[in-house]
């Protein structure tokens, strides 16, 4: 039977310690949207205690149907000369609800006496009895060894007996982090083997940092130590130089070691998976990063790109496609056609690879990307361009112009106004608003314009808007991507507009998303229509 | 003895495949010098025959009074068919006039094959003859044995013969290449191990990439497997994901394995040498770099913080100052008062946990990050809340208004202008500028109202800008968080702003940059002032 390892992202938790990274409600319950999709196991949320935000995610995220994943609330052991059952943390923690509680208690000699600063036998008192309050309320407890690689080094003994406390207690896991990051290859694996000797039919985890640069190897080793369980954070966020990056050891895992930790059918997914929260968390995903980074299967036009021609495993470690990413040649043009094939034809199936508007698109694409544009978050703006290409949409409105004034101080209450000219038909409109800075008056003032032509405008609502600065040496000349999510209680969509001004690129991305809604709208009444048709025949 | 393990950097030769990557001759030499001060002992610096570039390069290289570093030329073998003395390639390698010459040949059956496309005897003769050519020209010859691992697992006997061959030539290093990148740590170790069995007294070294995410892991293996030379490239620059990074490389083998690769007394320089590469290469440092990166000793959470004020040794996995970085304490909602005590006091060291100023800013640090504030990437701006509280900064000027026009379709190529009056002293002043964006146009007005009375601020110029829209539920009219990033030659400061506004937060973030060089300009000319004062007494 194949090897299985069951995988913990800690995004959520341990990867907003990371330094410039937080997280709204909305924000992480789209990561465990994208996580469940790929099929990581357990996802690691954090404390319902710590703030409300996180309480309100819980109970979100609680009625979410997810496929795969399993949440989990994170906490400390009791505190010392407490009881869990009257310890305030633990007690918030049966709040999340969830099935799975990670608890993380002491392992290190040092820490328990000058950080702690109490007994070692206290320590273990802690561990256990902590362990058996949430055993005992029927939850699956993952017990998080805190410095046991640097406290096993130290106290041999003590590090494996804060472990024996941890399975009295009832815990079906205990996982060992090098909570410093600075446990070497080598070390990692004769420990966990130590560990899985020392406790058979445990299951046993690993949880490293990426201090040395090393985290991804450290959790191999381990697996190849014996864990069955490996954590980390799907982009390796985290504190000071992040967590194992689980994009890069879960295909290791399942492509080189033979391992399973996801469906294999969902491998494919990895790089979608890893742009997608990326986008969420508003970073740029490092173009270096293995396996999912724009430049991880990237050739430079010579010897390699020569060499990969003639057979692809000369160079390559692995077909990109197995996980969703692809080759490319820099400095050539042979990106994307077969990829931008396929999205045309969910369109219009007639559309072959050589029609001459395919070649229009692709050429339009590589000039869009060119300025700026990026496509993966905005399918719709996408998609506009594929129907104006192969279809022809004729305008909704023309801008004839806009005027946005902004200013300090704020002009009643208002630090912006807008006024905008459109033509609409034959017939031209103006309006104007003020609004809370200078996109929110220019969203306001077309839609005055335009509601009463497009009625149907009024079900839109923008629910998110995206700002990327881009090349950013020039400073406030710098290019600008914006992206714009709208909804209107049926569908959600996003659009994307460049520009060196960011108003400017706002306002493409707003007329994106308003086309997107009178498309749909078009489409759905000829279909209304063609159905009618039917019935009267 | 302690052991060693000579290391060549690959920046200038296999980082310049790195896509985005490239050096002109003025940046190449200056990585020269900063990785010679260092004290890195051999630098791989390309093929002179490839470009004119390079020629003058290494005529110009050749120059330069270095301490430590031996420059090296990378070349191929002689082609099939040919012998060296006739080869243009071998020639041109003559021509860069260094002692060392690294050539790189095949190892793995299926490349001689299929790339090639010759016999492997051919192939043999053709590394043995290479070697040969450089040795008797009284070279030292690196022999960079490309796809090492791949072709040892495909046909072991074929790939040791290499070796041979190339030890029979003279070559006095063997170095083995996992060019794809796909090798595991175990492998890398137990492969160099069986290599270095094989060739007593040969120095053999590794060379790694980092398509798996482990070449650091696999370097260090490699050196634990018998290797005593690695090769990598400073940064991690390369190819696809890149190369090992030795700026992780290195310390992880001094201080960690006992292993003794550059001038123990150099390796406080490691970060400052990361920072003059980045800089040459025009590359932003990635903030979580194992060692060097500015956040790799930044610490968030309240506990790790509380943690390292106890005892250092708890939560960082060696003293930052060994490699010339230093410990932050990023000031967020998850940080306690310890931490900020210990900011305030790098200011005003007199303040100490009782002081009430001490509770103010706390109390306006709370405030603010309700608003949106986060000042652990805005140092500069939690710094100006210090002083204002401490000391009572005065301001450098009062805004009066600022009205900012922004239009399509553009008015004069320009899609903004901002006009601004100010106050500074008893004096009105008012300015106006057109811009690329409207905060490009207000940046350039504010600049232009404050020279006459400030020209210092003309060395100011902003080298960062980014926009991160925070509860994104209300859409366009969310409130943003701007951080602008600032430099002057010889300082670089991050401030922040927020508002439901972009131009206002950007406005405030941008007052904040100003203020923050003209207290530094104070603070200097005080400094001067009591110098020249204590001279005079």
């Amino acid at each position: 039977m194949q090897r299985r390892v069951t995988i913990l992202d800690s995004t959520l938790r341990d990867g907003a310690q990371g330094e410039g990274i937080s997280f709204s409600v909305e924000d992480k319950l789209g990561i465990v949207r994208a996580l469940d999709e790929l099929g990581v196991t357990y996802l690691e949320a954090g404390n319902p205690a710590s703030n409300p935000k996180e309480l309100e995610f819980f109970e979100r995220a609680a009625r979410l149907p997810l496929q795969h994943a399993t949440l989990v609330a994170f906490g400390s052991t009791c505190r010392k000369g407490s009881v869990p059952a009257e310890d305030a943390n633990c007690q918030a923690l049966l709040c999340a609800n969830t099935g799975v509680v990670s608890i993380f208690g002491k392992c290190w000699d040092l820490h328990v006496r000058e950080i702690l600063k109490t007994t070692r036998e206290e320590n273990l008192r802690m561990v256990e009895e902590t362990c058996r309050f949430f055993c005992s309320r029927g939850k699956k407890v993952i017990f998080d060894a805190e410095h046991f690689f640097d406290g096993y080094r130290a106290n041999r003994s003590f590090a494996l007996e804060v472990l024996y406390a941890a399975v009295r207690g009832g815990a079906g896991n205990v996982t060992l982090c090098d909570t410093n990051g600075g446990a070497l290859p080598e070390t990692i694996r004769a420990v966990t083997q130590a560990v899985c000797a020392a406790l058979p039919g445990v299951e046993v985890g690993i949880h490293v940092h990426d201090d040395c640069g090393m985290a991804v190897a450290n959790t191999i080793c381990a697996v190849e130590g014996g864990a069955t369980h490996a954590q980390g954070t799907f982009l390796g966020f985290g504190e000071r130089t992040g967590n194992a990056n689980l994009s890069a050891v879960i295909p290791t895992l399942q492509l080189k070691c033979g391992v399973a930790c996801i469906p294999e059918e969902n491998l494919h997914l990895l790089t979608a998976t890893a742009m997608r929260i990326a986008e969420i968390a508003n970073v740029t995903l490092h173009k270096n990063m293995p396996f999912v980074g724009r430049s991880a299967f990237a050739h430079k036009a010579g010897m390699h790109a020569d060499g990969v021609l003639k057979n692809e495993r000369s160079f390559e470690h692995i077909d990109p496609a197995l996980v969703g990413n692809h080759r490319r040649f820099l400095m050539s043009e042979m990106t994307g056609k077969s990829a931008v094939l396929r999205r045309v034809q969910k369109l219009y199936p007639g559309i072959t690879r050589d029609s001459p508007v395919l070649a229009e698109i692709v050429g339009e694409l590589k000039e869009k990307e060119h300025q700026g544009y990026q496509y993966e978050g905005a399918d719709s703006s996408f998609e506009l361009i594929i129907r104006k290409r192969v279809a022809g949409v004729e305008p909704f409105f023309d801008l004839i112009s806009y005027k946005v004034l902004d200013e300090l101080p704020y002009d009643n209450n208002h630090s912006a106004t807008a006024t905008i000219k459109i033509r609409v038909g034959g017939k031209v409109k103006i309006a104007a608003s003020d609004g809370d800075g200078p996109v929110n008056a220019l969203d306001k003032a077309l839609r005055e314009a335009l509601a009463e032509f497009y009625p149907c405008l009024n079900e839109v609502h923008l629910i998110d808007y995206k700002v990327r600065v881009m090349e950013p040496k020039d400073a406030t000349a710098a290019r600008v991507r914006v992206l714009i999510t709208s909804a209107d209680g049926s569908d959600i969509w996003t659009t994307v507009g460049v520009s060196q001004d960011i108003i400017e690129a706002s306002w493409i991305a707003l007329v994106d998303s308003i086309e997107h809604k009178l498309c749909a709208q078009r489409d759905q009444a000829t279909r209304q229509m063609n159905c009618g048709k039917t019935k009267m025949d």
